[in-house]
């Protein structure tokens, strides 16, 4: 039975808070990694005593981050309720705003997805107050969804395909929307009114990339997934840590310069790794003016949707293109994987939807120019599609809304009342 | 009073053995970080409870990890004998393998250097077995100076510049020294005879990165180390952990591309940015055949003198090649600047030695290069010359050779008889 919650504070010693704020964390990721198991079995897994376990998951129960499932015979011998996450109440939302839509999508704890839903904009010629309002609007009719199946979301974390002050909450500078110094945290808390919802903002790369390597769980721990919307930019995963760099700025690859006195980049600099492999790039060298692909009118998608269908056509400027691209992305790829070492690249993004024609050459120029690749080296990486498609950032946003509460579980508000048997 | 090590091994069953081990290596990072300070203190900076304190630090002392030092009045209000790091009995050896030199290092387990031994060699030239036999010369004569102060090597690591299999212990590929798949920490093993001392071998970029960051006491999180010997590689540290990537070969920065067609470079590729900011090219723009900087019988040391000289001297031809090294150090580490997003750039090696000359010209392509550095973005990173030197990689070497102990205290051995008052 679920009830109302309270607001009750704790009022032990500020030691004895964080060490059970700790402890709380610690069984509740224990959980996440390693599902369902007895209070027992998390004793002796944790080291914590019997004791402790039972009272932190109590708390947690109240505090609905988990609840008591089937009975299991653990290795103790004597049977006990089995705890694991609950897969209802508490949510984390995730949004993107990226160059032709904006997007927002709910999971649960355990990492599903409740709903998702997305609206193409030109957010570019739209302008923010325009795709602020779209954003606004989807995470409003999301949280009414919610609201309606009597679910709780604790935080909104939103993606953007540019330079972002994390702690700020300010999006430094996203070149491909032709925004910059904009507290996009605060306008959207503004938009969604007095609500109680904390608010982070993050890089789109990087958000994609924790999706990425949540969805192979943990199995690849040195990732890099390349984005590409209108530029490309990377999220580098590493030793199962998100790299963000003193600034937060890590992953910036599209400007790496591979040419020098190259073609000029959107960014003002020439050679950018962007001017090879961006979506504008591609279409230009498989159009000329006039054709459909390069009609503003038309969505990115929809163009997209043009390019692969002449792919499978078999159209030879289409596909020369994309095998120029392709080894562009090799070039690049080749100096992030010596740089990183990654065991996998995941192209996401627009990158995704022409991967079945960019892949071999993007290979070839890897094996050559990976160091690790010659024939004294080890192994190379591997270079894979993204599955998540372009909902990866979306994805990745609500799993680090929810990152808060596995931090600090006493973020999560306790109930009274709630069903707590066997605690 | 020093004694005699006991060969007892724990028989506690395996899940308390390795709460046991945890909360050992908790408490003695602790005093790592944070310095000297009372059981009491300990307990209520750890959230564990005193009695567990007391029997950690009696076990500690007896490892001799740590000793009781000086009365201290903490917090509490009751003074409690401050426990600290030992700063005498276990050592760390580091060694490192350069292309002109070999290095060992010997530090406490506070990180201060006992002793440090250098010789002269060229490594190329002279062939694993001799510079293999100069290094085994070497540690054994540390061994010997340590074993007369009674004091008590725990682990040896070998830095090598090149591409390193660290969990075998196998030297990939070391371009610059001309060596391939060598069981480095086999063949060293051999020539130090039947005496028990683990041996690790790693690329020297990672391990001086370690001690730069070591060095800085945490303070700079992020920042890549450059060292330069013949080759470029970099060392990347990342929120304060070193990033090792899929299969240890990160930082393998020197073959980036940085000029596609441009020169050949070792590795068989062209346009490599060692090709550009590597020992030989430097030289070979400064001088003509025949003269003394270009000469292989003088060593390394002895030419980048000559050139610090005419650099000093104001000789234009040497200012010019500096100020052009400057100038492409800058274009690479951008690159590297853009992905990571240090706070700092360190240069080691004979980057460090020509740092003065090619700061300014680095800096300035840094700035205009760096995507955070734009109206638009945060701070840019720093430049600086490493304050350790040569000394950095057999420094780091040493760190790592005693971090087994820290992750896993138990791996020193007890001592029967050791005054481990007030525990």
């Amino acid at each position: 039975m679920r009830a109302q919650t309270t607001g009750t504070s704790s009022r032990r010693p500020a030691d004895q808070v964080s060490l059970r704020r700790h402890n709380l964390s610690v069984v509740v990721r224990h959980l996440r990694e390693h599902g369902p198991r007895s209070r027992a079995r998390i004793a002796a897994d944790t080291g914590l005593n019997k004791a402790t376990v039972s009272s932190i998951v109590a708390e947690l129960v109240e505090r609905r981050l988990i609840t008591s499932g089937e009975a299991e015979h653990g290795a103790i011998g004597r049977p006990g309720r089995a705890v694991e996450l609950d897969d209802y109440t508490i949510c984390g939302i995730g949004a993107e705003i990226n160059v032709d839509y904006v997007s927002v999508t709910a999971i649960d704890l355990r990492g599903q997805v409740i709903v998702t839903r997305r609206h193409p904009v030109d957010a570019a010629r739209a302008g923010t107050d325009v795709v602020l309002d779209a954003v606004a609007a989807l995470v409003a009719s999301v949280r009414d969804l919610l609201a309606g199946q009597a679910r709780l979301e604790v935080g909104l974390v939103l993606g953007v395909p540019g330079l972002v002050d994390a702690r700020a909450g300010i999006l430094r500078n996203a070149a491909n929307l032709g925004w910059a110094d904009l507290d996009l945290a605060g306008l959207l808390t503004q938009r969604l009114g007095a609500v109680e919802l904390p608010i982070q903002v993050d890089n789109e790369a990087n958000l994609a990339a924790i999706a990425e390597h949540s969805h192979r769980h943990g199995a690849v721990a040195d990732l890099i997934l390349l984005t590409g919307a209108v530029g490309v930019g990377a999220g580098i995963v590493s030793d199962g840590r998100l790299v963000r760099g003193h600034a937060g700025h890590a992953g910036e690859a599209g400007h790496m310069p591979v040419e020098l006195g190259g073609g000029l980049c959107g960014c003002g600099r020439r050679g950018c790794w962007e001017t090879r492999v961006g979506l504008w790039p591609l279409l230009h060298a498989l159009a000329d003016i006039g054709d459909e692909v390069l009609d503003p009118s038309l969505d990115v998608e929809q163009r997209l949707a043009e390019v692969v269908s002449r792919a499978e056509s078999g159209d030879r400027r289409t596909l020369d293109a994309l095998a120029q691209v392709g080894s562009w992305l090799g070039v690049g790829a080749s100096t992030l994987a010596n740089i990183v070492d990654p065991a996998l690249i995941v192209l996401g993004g627009h990158l995704a939807t022409v991967g079945p024609w960019v892949l071999a050459p993007m290979r070839r120029e890897l094996a050559s120019r990976v160091i690790g690749a010659n024939p004294h080296g080890g192994p190379t990486c591997e270079v894979e599609i993204s599955p998540l498609g372009v909902g990866a950032a979306a994805l990745g946003a609500a799993e680090v809304a929810l990152d808060a509460l596995f931090d600090d579980p006493t973020l999560a508000p306790r109930v009274v009342g709630v069903d707590a048997a066997g605690a």
